[in-house]
């Protein structure tokens, strides 16, 4: 099952440029490049082969096997990236956390005191995740196409260190920030050098672009994301100033956050399916925009799921965009609804005369 | 334990005014009248102990344990209303919906299909919840605080019934929205008739307010709400034009969508803990505000309670306020923070030279 790597490389031989960096670094260009988040993943059944056999965790810390997890959206389908598949728990074990997969990750002992905060190691950038760089190198030898790496923002990660658990609205962690100002503080910088350090040997490995992931930001209110999200954000963004590659942020359910956002040295902001990319276009002037159909319609009928892409394609239109979904791919989403999608995309050309602004 | 009305109508008899009716109604009063979402809940000790007793859907169901239920955190603050204990399930029943609760509510036959739409009943307005209507005259003839009767909007109603049970992003719901638009519809008019019932059948019995909560409104984007959201939420408030009672709107994690609730029939709209309210007086400008400190704040020291409690008031100047939390009171919620809370709000004039306006 592992080593089709080698088939990847004959294959990356032929294919051309698609845009995805250039839209990503800001141009707007005539097709919209495409990917999805959890492209790799159990929609897929040569991805559940691999899970049943190895197990999650496994599976991202073996660099064959998060290479060739990698790479197996791309041999189903003509999209325009590849994303690292990772998790964004990955760095922490480094610094001393304990994760479980049941099947959503979980962390047995919660960090919730300032001796809990003292208690976290800061690793060297080469201890954090040295198989996510080998993984990296192997999936860069075996496609042409562009590689996004990427993390978990300091907030997020922080979110799931204190609350214990995903899911919800977080209300430990909400209180945590407000009853612990200090230790948040502590534990924030610690999670941001972390971060900074994880992606550099990301790019430093040959990552083309880098994503971080703020899945939770929507759960704060403005001042608290002004105080605890938005600062440690920018330290890692800025960390990357001088890498060389576009820089995506992904903030969900986080329309309330926009204003703040725009203010981010991001290259591209990652839009969920809430808000209409016309109106996150003007809010964020001046940033390239990535999504935003909403992955539950992939399971509607096909008509549906061609009108909604070409919908999301005209609200995207007047600026950079790369087409994305929302959020992640659902688990059982037909692969047929991919594969329309990704072509619906290729097919819809963003300067022809009849594909005016949608403003919906 | 059951009773105690009697004595909450001698108390009644030396209560004053307290300005909800006028907030609400869109009077910028001196001070902020103040309720709590979920204020009758599992924080108080005399309500664990009913709730051990009977269980939830026998007090719900039950005019005098929900009238007694009802009015325990009047008799430990001095809050400025009552809202009925109740829950948004509580007409489905009379429409041939099973609910089960364990502990959140399941709907264990979940509506997918035409057919199982079509096999909805409406029932009439005296059939709905009759017990609903009782549990109004009991709290009224026992305070003088004005009361709240509330329901839930048709979309959110919708998406249980559909999806089967609470949490999550409601992707099942969603994708149906797409692929059924016809069933949705017809479904979202049913549901829309029955809680115009429902709510004139609170009003009739006494009810001085009523709130419509749109919990799962944020799970939708834009053009979703515009057409399987706000059409129904504007059908329901507008069937109460003449019923004189002031309409309070929520819809939670809905940022996005403010702009939509602009142009909604309701008197005031209650703001969730992410959006400051001076950001949201902007936008939904002519209405009054309800909100919005984050529940959890609740958990941290007293002084960040009562500092938090003066940030949020300040952010409501500048037009009618109705200070809440920006979502319902947690379990475990410590009952002195919350009298410290109420504390704050009614020594806070809002008028006063020194409370300037915080563009937090």
């Amino acid at each position: 099952m592992i080593g089709n790597i080698d088939e990847h490389r004959r294959a990356a031989a032929t294919e051309g440029g698609n845009g995805f960096l250039a839209a990503a670094g800001g141009a707007d260009t005539d097709t919209a490049p495409v990917w999805l988040m959890r492209q790799a993943g159990r929609y897929l059944p040569e991805y559940r082969k691999i899970k049943e056999r190895y197990g999650f965790w496994r599976m991202v810390r073996t660099p064959e096997i998060a290479a060739e997890v990698t790479l197996q959206p791309l041999a189903r389908f003509p999209l325009d990236a590849a994303i690292l598949f990772s998790d964004i728990m990955t760095p922490l074990p480094a610094m001393g956390v304990r994760i479980e997969f049941a099947p959503g990750p979980q962390i047995p002992d919660p960090v919730r005191t300032a001796a809990d905060v003292a208690a976290l190691r800061l690793p060297e950038q080469d201890e954090i995740a040295p198989f996510v760089g080998r993984a990296v190198e192997l999936v860069r030898t075996a496609t042409s196409r562009p590689l996004i790496g990427f993390a978990g923002a300091p907030l997020t990660l922080a979110a799931y260190l204190v609350q214990g658990s995903g899911g919800g609205d977080y209300a430990t962690f909400r209180t945590w920030l407000h009853a612990e100002p200090r230790a948040a503080a502590t534990l924030l910088d610690l999670l941001t050098e972390v971060t900074i350090g994880y992606l550099r040997m990301q790019v430093a490995a040959g990552a083309q672009a880098v994503q971080l992931f703020d899945s939770w930001a929507g759960i704060t209110d403005t001042a608290t994301y002004g105080r605890y999200g938005a600062p440690y954000v920018r330290r890692v963004l800025r960390a990357l100033d001088t890498a060389g590659v576009p820089r995506i942020y992904l903030a969900v359910a986080a329309g309330h956050l926009y204003p703040q956002l725009a203010e981010l040295p991001a290259e591209m902001i990652s839009i969920d399916w809430r808000t209409p990319l016309s109106r996150a276009r003007t809010v964020l002037a001046g940033k390239a925009l990535q999504g935003n159909l909403d992955p539950a319609i992939l399971f509607a009928p096909p008509a549906v799921v061609a009108a909604e892409t070409e919908r999301t394609l005209r609200a995207g239109l007047g600026g950079p965009h790369v087409f994305n979904l929302g959020h992640g791919v659902l688990e059982h989403t037909p692969i047929d609804s991919v594969a329309r999608l990704v072509d619906t995309v290729h097919a819809f050309r963003r300067h022809e005369e009849g594909n005016r602004h949608d403003e919906s």
